[in-house]
């Protein structure tokens, strides 16, 4: 028979990342192009003995149907830490449990776009929200996004011509670009939203793993009707649970949670007992020390063999957090022929492309530092940095 | 600020279902209106156990990111279950593990539907497949179900002037009816869909929850190439883990694939893990056995206990399988009016107007039979019966 797929599923091409990774299965490979955690700082143990003790103590009650909007010790949990770490008053009515925060992305589509209604998003900015809002065809409208954030007169021209409903943004050690929004241009974009009908969506999978300086003010403080939180359990715990989370006050909170039953009825509610116990048994902030000590510690080696090994024209990003880091090659260089180059060299990354909503080739190139350890990164660096030698 | 929300979301309605549970918190009612598997049969100490083991052999590797499709094992698991038990050959690649069947329902929307495409889906039908596919806003064409399957003329009508994508069927002990199609009558379907670009998704949630009789015929086999197979763990084993299947061809999974990754990147891996090492270390069939031998007696309680108290003209299934039968009141009494007066006299069931794509009331509802006692059935169908009695 033949098959009349959705105009929506025709559109979106395969996965580029992903025939990337396929490639990099190979161990003798330098893999710079990862884009996850660390596995060795995954709390196998802990997390067992909480597995056992929700068993023992919930018996059948974890294992039965479960409400949409996520179990309540876990959301209080959540609401707490707003409380403690940012000085949000967020009422636990307002949170969410989502099946990964990809599956915030795919409600927040879902529960606001209409074909054509306009987006603006991050350039570069995360793959997987593109693919997320790309399944309800809007009309995307990137903003450049370099050292301290998101460009404001671009920004100012977009929601001067068109009436966005959504504005997406992770403000934190951006994936790709490990870039942080200032303050004061939070502020600015704020500025520029207000009194609009544009919702701004502040995705934060990254924001506790910050190596150096202080935390930074959050949209929900400076504009809170207009913003709604999204945030992950993947990057300090683990991703495996698929355990996101988001917060949005009230009349849409009502929609998000019928596009939520319609997309799986409730999050796996044994994981979300397993996480909520794990939570209440250890140090969450102890645990994400340790993890922020090594990442940093293997950014600092990236960024000195970067220095050591690059050419001076090359420029990157510094993150202050996160697992990325952001390379720009000099103009007209492409990444894509850097990365076949450096395939034969046994090092891969990502090159830029994928990040941008309509590019072909890019000089840009997405670094991850959390999976490797640094002599590793230092090895891998040097590798990468005599294949652009050679391309340049 | 205005929320301008999407077409899709404005359109449907908050759950009624949802509402009705509400009601039936109170522990004073017998509630015959839920749709939950009996939590006496959550096997809690082998999952543990099962839970136990995963952590102790894989250790961080069950944390990590994982791939879309789903954990190889338990795909495999599926594929061997098929042929053992319906002779069907299903290759692995086939089939994608899904966040609960409930999300196999969003991605064929997500793949297959633009909005006004025509879909044909049973009366009364699955609420959960209902709201799905209405994100994506088909133009819904109901045909009736009634005792031995779908009324083929009226399905021949809808082929013959609409072009329809998707027909939607759960083809065991219906959700809401507890009607299973005869063998004649999925060869009749197949005949008519036979050469058309219709897809039948054949969700079967209950197939492994027969009383007695045997196994009718798959549509994957008498029409391989328009089928879609839907299965779950959740009547099975327990619904929390949100454990469901998909099965489709090459060119299709293709694209669901891409639906998947946009939606949650993958199902949690962690409960897949567990899953499949509970089915290695335990007989599926064994523990279902007892499911059903329970289930069993429950049924022939509500029946006798129906024949006893209702009056002789209430008309009701007599289902081989599954946990709900559907009563049909006599012509033009309300189904809605009924449930107002059976809670006065604390028992609760579902009114068949939400199982309908376009009703505003019906003589129609649905009782559930896996979640109460014998003798709390007896008495609850007594209540029931009275309230019938007044009303009518």
């Amino acid at each position: 028979m033949e098959n009349a797929f959705s105009d929506r599923i025709t559109d979106v091409p395969k996965s580029f990342i992903r025939e990337i990774l396929k490639v990099t299965i190979d161990p003798s490979i330098i893999s710079f192009a990862g884009g996850l955690p660390n596995r060795l700082f995954f709390p196998v143990k802990a997390l067992q003995q909480a597995a056992h003790d929700v068993f023992e103590e919930a018996g059948d009650e974890i294992l039965q149907y479960a409400n949409s909007e996520g179990y309540l010790g876990l959301r209080q949990f959540i609401a707490d830490r707003y409380r403690q770490q940012e000085g949000l008053d967020i009422p636990v009515d307002d949170i969410l449990i989502t099946t990964g925060s990809q599956q915030g992305l795919d409600l927040l589509g879902k529960t606001f776009l209409n074909e054509g209604n306009d987006l603006i998003i991050e350039e570069p900015g995360y793959l997987g929200a593109i693919q997320a809002f790309a399944m309800y065809r809007p009309r995307f409208h990137p903003v450049t996004v370099s050292e301290g954030g998101m460009d404001i007169t671009a920004l100012g021209q977009v929601l001067g011509e068109r009436q966005p409903k959504l504005l997406y943004t992770v403000t934190n050690f951006q994936n790709p670009s490990g870039i942080s929004y200032s303050d004061e241009n939070r502020r600015a974009v704020a500025d520029l939203v207000r009194g609009s009908s544009c919702l701004i969506i502040q995705d934060d999978p990254y924001g506790d793993l910050r190596f150096s300086g202080t935390r930074k003010v959050s949209f929900k403080r400076i504009l809170p009707a207009n913003t709604v939180l999204l945030g992950s359990f993947s990057k300090t715990v683990a991703p495996a649970l698929r355990l996101g989370w988001l917060v949005a006050p009230h009349p849409i909170m009502d929609k998000l949670i019928i596009a939520k039953q319609a997309a799986d009825l409730h999050t796996d509610s044994l994981a979300q007992r397993i996480l909520y116990r794990y939570l209440c048994d250890n140090d969450l902030d102890l645990h994400i020390a340790t993890i922020i000590h090594q990442y940093g510690k293997q950014k600092e080696a990236m960024i000195g063999a970067i220095q050591q090994f690059f050419p001076p024209e090359v420029r990157y990003t510094n993150p202050a957090g996160g697992m990325f880091l952001w390379v720009t090659l000099p103009e007209g260089m492409s990444s894509m022929a850097l990365f076949e180059a450096a395939i034969k060299k046994k090092v891969a990354f990502v090159p830029g492309t994928p990040f941008y909503v309509d590019r072909k080739d890019s000089n840009t190139l997405r670094l991850n530092f959390s999976c490797s350890d640094e002599p590793t990164i230092v090895e891998g660096i040097k590798r990468l940095g005599d294949s652009i030698k050679k391309l340049y």
